[in-house]
Protein backbone atom coordinates (compact mmCIF):
# COMPACT_ATOMS: atom_id res chain seq x y z
CA UNK A 1 0.00 0.00 0.00
CA UNK A 2 0.88 3.51 -0.98
CA UNK A 3 0.62 5.78 2.73
CA UNK A 4 -0.87 9.05 0.88
CA UNK A 5 0.21 12.02 2.51
CA UNK A 6 -2.94 13.33 4.45
CA UNK A 7 -5.19 15.74 2.77
CA UNK A 8 -4.55 19.16 4.25
CA UNK A 9 -6.94 21.94 4.06
CA UNK A 10 -5.49 25.01 3.97
CA UNK A 11 -6.68 26.48 6.83
CA UNK A 12 -5.54 23.45 9.10
CA UNK A 13 -1.98 23.42 7.93
CA UNK A 14 -1.87 27.22 7.99
CA UNK A 15 -3.25 26.62 11.97
CA UNK A 16 -0.64 23.96 12.94
CA UNK A 17 2.47 26.29 11.34
CA UNK A 18 1.16 29.33 12.86
CA UNK A 19 1.62 27.43 16.59
CA UNK A 20 4.84 25.77 15.62
CA UNK A 21 5.81 29.38 14.84
CA UNK A 22 4.41 30.73 18.10
CA UNK A 23 6.44 27.67 20.18
CA UNK A 24 9.30 28.31 18.11
CA UNK A 25 9.34 32.24 19.08
CA UNK A 26 8.90 30.61 22.94
CA UNK A 27 12.54 28.86 22.19
CA UNK A 28 13.94 31.89 20.79
CA UNK A 29 13.00 33.63 23.75
CA UNK A 30 14.65 31.11 26.27
CA UNK A 31 17.78 31.10 24.12
CA UNK A 32 18.00 35.02 24.59
CA UNK A 33 16.96 34.34 28.72
CA UNK A 34 19.67 31.93 28.98
CA UNK A 35 22.14 34.26 27.65
CA UNK A 36 21.09 37.05 29.74
CA UNK A 37 21.86 34.94 32.75
CA UNK A 38 18.39 34.95 34.05
CA UNK A 39 16.77 33.18 36.81
CA UNK A 40 17.00 29.51 36.89
CA UNK A 41 13.37 29.03 37.91
CA UNK A 42 12.08 31.53 34.83
CA UNK A 43 14.19 29.80 32.25
CA UNK A 44 12.33 26.43 33.31
CA UNK A 45 8.48 27.88 33.15
CA UNK A 46 9.93 29.48 29.98
CA UNK A 47 10.83 25.48 28.84
CA UNK A 48 7.63 24.04 29.86
CA UNK A 49 5.47 26.43 27.70
CA UNK A 50 7.72 25.38 24.72
CA UNK A 51 7.09 22.16 25.34
CA UNK A 52 3.75 22.38 26.09
CA UNK A 53 2.99 24.21 22.79
CA UNK A 54 4.46 22.01 20.77
CA UNK A 55 2.63 19.21 22.47
CA UNK A 56 -0.54 20.56 21.36
CA UNK A 57 0.35 20.44 17.98
CA UNK A 58 1.60 17.47 18.29
CA UNK A 59 -1.59 16.39 19.39
CA UNK A 60 -3.43 18.14 16.85
CA UNK A 61 -1.66 16.10 14.00
CA UNK A 62 -2.43 13.06 16.23
CA UNK A 63 -6.02 13.58 15.53
CA UNK A 64 -5.84 14.69 12.31
CA UNK A 65 -3.33 11.33 11.07
CA UNK A 66 -6.20 9.08 13.28
CA UNK A 67 -9.44 10.63 11.66
CA UNK A 68 -8.13 10.95 7.85
CA UNK A 69 -4.92 8.71 6.70
CA UNK A 70 -5.05 6.10 9.42
CA UNK A 71 -8.78 5.89 9.21
CA UNK A 72 -8.97 5.50 5.56
CA UNK A 73 -5.74 2.58 5.95
CA UNK A 74 -7.84 0.53 8.46
CA UNK A 75 -11.17 0.80 6.18
CA UNK A 76 -9.55 0.05 2.98
CA UNK A 77 -6.41 -1.43 3.69
CA UNK A 78 -5.69 -5.46 3.91
CA UNK A 79 -4.50 -6.87 6.86
CA UNK A 80 -1.20 -6.28 6.50
CA UNK A 81 -1.49 -2.67 6.05
CA UNK A 82 -3.82 -2.14 9.08
CA UNK A 83 -1.54 -3.97 11.55
CA UNK A 84 1.65 -1.82 10.07
CA UNK A 85 -0.76 1.57 10.48
CA UNK A 86 -1.73 0.36 14.21
CA UNK A 87 2.22 -0.52 14.62
CA UNK A 88 3.01 3.04 14.08
CA UNK A 89 0.76 4.11 16.71
CA UNK A 90 1.53 1.90 19.25
CA UNK A 91 6.15 2.85 18.58
CA UNK A 92 4.96 6.99 19.12
CA UNK A 93 3.07 5.50 22.72
CA UNK A 94 6.46 3.82 23.31
CA UNK A 95 8.66 6.81 22.40
CA UNK A 96 6.54 8.24 25.04
CA UNK A 97 7.08 5.98 27.51
CA UNK A 98 10.87 6.31 27.38
CA UNK B 1 16.40 38.18 49.66
CA UNK B 2 18.25 38.99 46.92
CA UNK B 3 17.42 35.95 44.64
CA UNK B 4 21.34 35.67 42.90
CA UNK B 5 21.75 34.74 39.25
CA UNK B 6 23.19 31.62 39.15
CA UNK B 7 26.79 32.10 38.37
CA UNK B 8 27.35 30.41 35.36
CA UNK B 9 30.78 28.64 33.86
CA UNK B 10 31.05 30.05 30.29
CA UNK B 11 31.28 26.39 29.04
CA UNK B 12 27.77 25.20 31.03
CA UNK B 13 26.43 28.50 29.56
CA UNK B 14 27.63 27.79 26.27
CA UNK B 15 26.44 24.01 25.91
CA UNK B 16 22.97 25.00 26.95
CA UNK B 17 22.41 27.76 24.31
CA UNK B 18 24.61 25.24 22.25
CA UNK B 19 21.74 22.23 22.64
CA UNK B 20 18.62 24.24 22.74
CA UNK B 21 19.63 25.88 19.19
CA UNK B 22 19.58 22.25 18.05
CA UNK B 23 16.48 21.71 19.34
CA UNK B 24 15.53 25.32 17.33
CA UNK B 25 16.70 23.22 14.37
CA UNK B 26 14.66 20.54 14.97
CA UNK B 27 11.59 22.79 15.22
CA UNK B 28 12.04 24.69 12.29
CA UNK B 29 12.47 21.15 10.14
CA UNK B 30 9.44 20.36 11.73
CA UNK B 31 8.01 23.27 10.33
CA UNK B 32 9.65 22.80 6.73
CA UNK B 33 7.87 19.22 6.96
CA UNK B 34 4.62 20.37 7.74
CA UNK B 35 4.61 22.70 4.55
CA UNK B 36 5.90 19.64 2.53
CA UNK B 37 3.03 17.87 3.85
CA UNK B 38 5.02 14.98 5.24
CA UNK B 39 3.65 11.85 6.61
CA UNK B 40 2.13 12.51 10.06
CA UNK B 41 4.05 9.72 11.58
CA UNK B 42 7.53 11.26 10.49
CA UNK B 43 5.46 14.50 12.06
CA UNK B 44 5.08 13.38 15.32
CA UNK B 45 8.44 12.06 15.56
CA UNK B 46 9.85 15.23 14.49
CA UNK B 47 7.80 16.39 17.30
CA UNK B 48 8.77 13.91 20.17
CA UNK B 49 12.22 14.47 19.43
CA UNK B 50 12.19 18.34 19.70
CA UNK B 51 10.62 17.71 23.00
CA UNK B 52 12.91 15.30 24.36
CA UNK B 53 15.79 17.80 23.16
CA UNK B 54 14.19 20.47 24.75
CA UNK B 55 13.31 18.24 28.71
CA UNK B 56 17.38 17.01 28.41
CA UNK B 57 17.98 20.87 28.46
CA UNK B 58 15.77 21.76 31.15
CA UNK B 59 16.72 19.29 33.05
CA UNK B 60 20.45 20.36 33.09
CA UNK B 61 19.00 23.56 33.97
CA UNK B 62 17.36 21.96 36.94
CA UNK B 63 20.13 20.22 38.30
CA UNK B 64 22.42 23.61 38.09
CA UNK B 65 19.56 25.15 40.01
CA UNK B 66 19.73 22.84 42.44
CA UNK B 67 23.38 22.21 43.24
CA UNK B 68 24.13 26.19 43.17
CA UNK B 69 21.53 29.09 43.59
CA UNK B 70 19.23 26.45 45.51
CA UNK B 71 21.91 25.28 47.31
CA UNK B 72 22.76 28.79 48.87
CA UNK B 73 19.45 29.82 49.79
CA UNK B 74 19.04 27.23 51.51
CA UNK B 75 21.99 26.91 53.49
CA UNK B 76 22.20 30.61 53.89
CA UNK B 77 18.83 31.84 53.81
CA UNK B 78 16.08 32.68 56.45
CA UNK B 79 13.48 30.01 56.95
CA UNK B 80 11.15 32.38 54.92
CA UNK B 81 13.26 32.38 52.15
CA UNK B 82 13.67 28.26 51.89
CA UNK B 83 10.09 27.78 51.65
CA UNK B 84 10.01 30.20 49.06
CA UNK B 85 12.79 28.21 47.05
CA UNK B 86 11.24 25.09 47.80
CA UNK B 87 7.72 26.65 46.51
CA UNK B 88 9.34 27.42 43.15
CA UNK B 89 10.56 23.46 42.86
CA UNK B 90 6.92 21.98 43.73
CA UNK B 91 5.16 24.83 41.54
CA UNK B 92 7.45 23.49 38.79
CA UNK B 93 6.24 19.89 39.75
CA UNK B 94 2.49 20.72 39.73
CA UNK B 95 2.87 22.14 35.99
CA UNK B 96 4.33 19.15 34.95
CA UNK B 97 1.17 17.24 35.92
CA UNK B 98 -1.06 19.45 34.17
CA UNK C 1 -22.96 -1.06 16.08
CA UNK C 2 -22.54 -3.91 19.25
CA UNK C 3 -18.80 -3.49 20.51
CA UNK C 4 -17.98 -6.95 21.07
CA UNK C 5 -15.50 -7.48 24.01
CA UNK C 6 -11.90 -8.18 23.31
CA UNK C 7 -11.45 -12.33 22.74
CA UNK C 8 -8.55 -13.42 24.94
CA UNK C 9 -6.87 -16.39 24.91
CA UNK C 10 -6.53 -17.40 28.41
CA UNK C 11 -2.94 -16.86 28.65
CA UNK C 12 -3.01 -13.17 27.80
CA UNK C 13 -5.86 -12.40 30.41
CA UNK C 14 -3.58 -14.64 32.71
CA UNK C 15 -0.74 -12.46 32.29
CA UNK C 16 -2.19 -9.16 32.57
CA UNK C 17 -3.86 -10.28 35.93
CA UNK C 18 -0.40 -11.45 37.05
CA UNK C 19 1.34 -8.54 36.22
CA UNK C 20 -1.72 -6.39 38.03
CA UNK C 21 -1.32 -8.13 41.15
CA UNK C 22 2.59 -7.58 41.23
CA UNK C 23 1.71 -3.97 40.95
CA UNK C 24 -1.42 -4.64 43.93
CA UNK C 25 1.57 -5.99 46.03
CA UNK C 26 3.85 -2.94 45.19
CA UNK C 27 1.33 -0.97 46.63
CA UNK C 28 0.14 -3.05 49.80
CA UNK C 29 4.05 -3.05 50.54
CA UNK C 30 3.99 1.45 50.21
CA UNK C 31 1.00 1.45 52.53
CA UNK C 32 2.75 -0.84 54.84
CA UNK C 33 6.13 1.38 54.59
CA UNK C 34 4.22 4.86 54.98
CA UNK C 35 2.77 2.93 58.37
CA UNK C 36 6.49 2.44 59.05
CA UNK C 37 7.42 5.79 58.99
CA UNK C 38 9.49 4.74 56.08
CA UNK C 39 11.96 7.52 54.69
CA UNK C 40 10.31 9.54 52.25
CA UNK C 41 12.76 9.33 48.85
CA UNK C 42 11.78 5.28 49.59
CA UNK C 43 8.26 5.73 49.68
CA UNK C 44 8.36 8.17 46.63
CA UNK C 45 10.68 5.23 45.13
CA UNK C 46 8.16 2.61 45.52
CA UNK C 47 5.34 4.61 44.24
CA UNK C 48 7.09 5.28 41.30
CA UNK C 49 7.64 1.11 41.15
CA UNK C 50 3.60 1.21 41.43
CA UNK C 51 2.98 3.26 38.40
CA UNK C 52 5.98 1.80 36.31
CA UNK C 53 4.22 -1.42 36.87
CA UNK C 54 0.52 0.01 36.26
CA UNK C 55 1.61 2.00 33.46
CA UNK C 56 3.00 -1.04 31.64
CA UNK C 57 0.08 -3.33 32.13
CA UNK C 58 -2.01 -0.82 30.72
CA UNK C 59 0.16 -0.64 27.21
CA UNK C 60 -1.02 -4.41 26.97
CA UNK C 61 -4.19 -3.78 27.27
CA UNK C 62 -4.27 -0.37 24.70
CA UNK C 63 -2.35 -2.71 22.33
CA UNK C 64 -4.26 -5.52 22.53
CA UNK C 65 -7.50 -3.29 22.32
CA UNK C 66 -5.78 -1.78 18.86
CA UNK C 67 -4.95 -4.97 17.45
CA UNK C 68 -8.23 -6.75 18.10
CA UNK C 69 -11.71 -5.12 18.42
CA UNK C 70 -10.40 -1.51 17.32
CA UNK C 71 -8.94 -3.51 13.98
CA UNK C 72 -12.04 -5.46 13.97
CA UNK C 73 -14.30 -1.73 14.07
CA UNK C 74 -12.00 -0.09 11.72
CA UNK C 75 -12.64 -2.97 8.99
CA UNK C 76 -15.78 -3.54 9.13
CA UNK C 77 -17.61 -0.77 11.11
CA UNK C 78 -19.67 2.24 9.56
CA UNK C 79 -17.67 5.29 9.05
CA UNK C 80 -19.51 6.52 12.43
CA UNK C 81 -18.30 3.50 14.21
CA UNK C 82 -15.36 4.01 12.76
CA UNK C 83 -15.00 7.61 14.48
CA UNK C 84 -16.18 6.49 17.55
CA UNK C 85 -13.53 3.87 18.17
CA UNK C 86 -11.34 6.92 16.99
CA UNK C 87 -12.62 9.63 19.53
CA UNK C 88 -12.30 7.07 22.14
CA UNK C 89 -8.33 6.42 21.34
CA UNK C 90 -8.29 10.70 21.52
CA UNK C 91 -9.80 11.05 24.85
CA UNK C 92 -7.58 8.50 26.39
CA UNK C 93 -4.85 10.51 25.15
CA UNK C 94 -6.27 13.60 26.04
CA UNK C 95 -6.48 12.04 29.57
CA UNK C 96 -2.85 11.57 29.86
CA UNK C 97 -2.39 15.28 29.42
CA UNK C 98 -4.35 16.62 32.50
CA UNK D 1 24.33 12.93 58.86
CA UNK D 2 22.19 10.42 60.06
CA UNK D 3 18.77 11.21 57.84
CA UNK D 4 15.88 11.61 60.22
CA UNK D 5 12.58 10.01 59.66
CA UNK D 6 9.89 12.72 58.55
CA UNK D 7 8.13 13.46 61.48
CA UNK D 8 4.63 13.41 60.71
CA UNK D 9 1.55 14.17 62.58
CA UNK D 10 -1.14 11.89 63.14
CA UNK D 11 -3.47 13.23 60.65
CA UNK D 12 -1.14 13.65 57.87
CA UNK D 13 -0.21 10.05 57.84
CA UNK D 14 -3.58 8.55 58.43
CA UNK D 15 -4.70 11.15 54.89
CA UNK D 16 -2.01 9.47 52.73
CA UNK D 17 -2.67 6.27 53.95
CA UNK D 18 -6.29 6.72 53.46
CA UNK D 19 -5.79 7.93 49.86
CA UNK D 20 -3.33 4.84 48.81
CA UNK D 21 -6.16 2.55 50.34
CA UNK D 22 -8.51 3.94 47.37
CA UNK D 23 -5.71 4.01 44.85
CA UNK D 24 -5.36 -0.15 45.86
CA UNK D 25 -9.55 -0.27 45.85
CA UNK D 26 -8.99 1.24 42.50
CA UNK D 27 -6.88 -1.73 41.48
CA UNK D 28 -8.52 -3.98 42.78
CA UNK D 29 -11.68 -3.43 41.03
CA UNK D 30 -9.21 -3.27 38.17
CA UNK D 31 -8.27 -6.78 37.92
CA UNK D 32 -12.03 -7.91 38.47
CA UNK D 33 -12.60 -6.13 35.75
CA UNK D 34 -10.51 -7.49 33.29
CA UNK D 35 -11.18 -10.98 35.24
CA UNK D 36 -14.70 -10.37 33.97
CA UNK D 37 -13.62 -9.45 30.10
CA UNK D 38 -14.60 -5.66 30.33
CA UNK D 39 -14.00 -3.74 27.57
CA UNK D 40 -10.74 -2.56 27.30
CA UNK D 41 -11.00 1.11 26.95
CA UNK D 42 -13.12 0.81 30.13
CA UNK D 43 -10.00 -1.12 31.65
CA UNK D 44 -7.58 1.84 30.56
CA UNK D 45 -9.68 4.18 32.14
CA UNK D 46 -9.69 2.59 35.37
CA UNK D 47 -6.10 1.80 35.17
CA UNK D 48 -5.25 5.71 34.14
CA UNK D 49 -7.49 6.45 37.64
CA UNK D 50 -5.57 4.20 39.82
CA UNK D 51 -2.19 5.75 38.66
CA UNK D 52 -3.76 9.31 38.95
CA UNK D 53 -4.02 8.46 42.31
CA UNK D 54 -0.91 7.14 43.39
CA UNK D 55 0.67 10.16 41.66
CA UNK D 56 -1.47 12.38 43.82
CA UNK D 57 -0.50 10.75 46.50
CA UNK D 58 3.32 10.73 45.76
CA UNK D 59 3.15 14.27 44.92
CA UNK D 60 2.28 15.07 48.91
CA UNK D 61 4.70 12.86 50.47
CA UNK D 62 7.40 15.01 48.18
CA UNK D 63 5.72 18.25 49.20
CA UNK D 64 5.88 16.88 53.10
CA UNK D 65 9.98 15.60 52.39
CA UNK D 66 11.35 19.22 50.63
CA UNK D 67 9.30 21.07 53.72
CA UNK D 68 11.02 18.94 56.43
CA UNK D 69 14.07 16.76 56.57
CA UNK D 70 15.22 17.80 53.00
CA UNK D 71 14.69 21.50 54.64
CA UNK D 72 16.46 20.58 57.77
CA UNK D 73 19.59 18.57 55.92
CA UNK D 74 20.19 21.71 54.10
CA UNK D 75 19.44 24.39 57.07
CA UNK D 76 21.92 22.12 59.21
CA UNK D 77 23.87 19.25 57.31
CA UNK D 78 27.28 19.73 56.02
CA UNK D 79 28.14 20.47 51.81
CA UNK D 80 28.55 16.68 51.33
CA UNK D 81 25.10 15.97 52.80
CA UNK D 82 23.66 18.66 51.13
CA UNK D 83 24.64 17.37 48.00
CA UNK D 84 22.97 13.94 48.77
CA UNK D 85 19.84 15.04 49.54
CA UNK D 86 20.34 16.81 46.06
CA UNK D 87 21.15 14.32 44.53
CA UNK D 88 18.27 11.57 45.71
CA UNK D 89 15.65 14.50 44.12
CA UNK D 90 17.55 14.92 40.63
CA UNK D 91 17.48 10.83 40.63
CA UNK D 92 13.81 10.71 41.00
CA UNK D 93 13.59 13.25 38.45
CA UNK D 94 15.03 10.82 36.11
CA UNK D 95 13.51 7.78 37.18
CA UNK D 96 10.52 10.00 36.44
CA UNK D 97 11.76 10.43 32.40
CA UNK D 98 12.80 6.77 31.90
Amino acid sequence: MKILKTPKTKSEKTRIIHRLKIARGHLSKLIEMVENDDYCIDLITQSLAVRKAVKSTENIILERHLRTCFKNAMAKGSSKDQDKMIKEILDLEDYHDR
